[in-house]
């Protein structure tokens, strides 16, 4: 007996503000003080919509190839 | 007997630039010609790094909530 398991289509967010339906957020570079800010697109940050690099270690556990989006004034 | 089958983390970046161990975007606001773009985080979209709406059918499918990042000048 064989048995085959394939993954379906899964949420990529575990834990992000689950009460809301979506998850949308502004980066506003009227406002931004630095030349440069990294916003999370691994959906693991701790500072979410920042990146925090946790990335780095999504990536290394699962094989992942993700990063995150800068945004330049 | 009771098969128990707990989801490991997995990738979330299906399909995009594969080859790359990182895939980082970056929004340059100088060059931007509208007041608002719309950056894709959920790794569906055909027009990525941008938002093409399919988070929509991703949510739908998966249960999830994730959604865009909107960057304004
Ligand atoms: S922590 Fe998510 S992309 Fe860096
Ligand atoms: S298509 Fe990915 S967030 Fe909209």
């Amino acid at each position: 007996v064989r048995l085959t398991i394939r993954a379906e289509e899964a949420p990529i967010n575990p834990g992000i503000d689950k009460e809301n339906p979506k998850v949308v957020h502004t980066a506003d570079v009227s406002t931004q003080t630095t030349a440069q800010a990294v916003y999370c697109r691994c959906w693991r940050s701790k500072k979410f919509p920042l990146c925090d690099g946790s990335h780095v270690a999504f990536n290394k556990a699962t094989g992942d190839n993700v990063g995150p989006l800068l945004v330049k004034k």
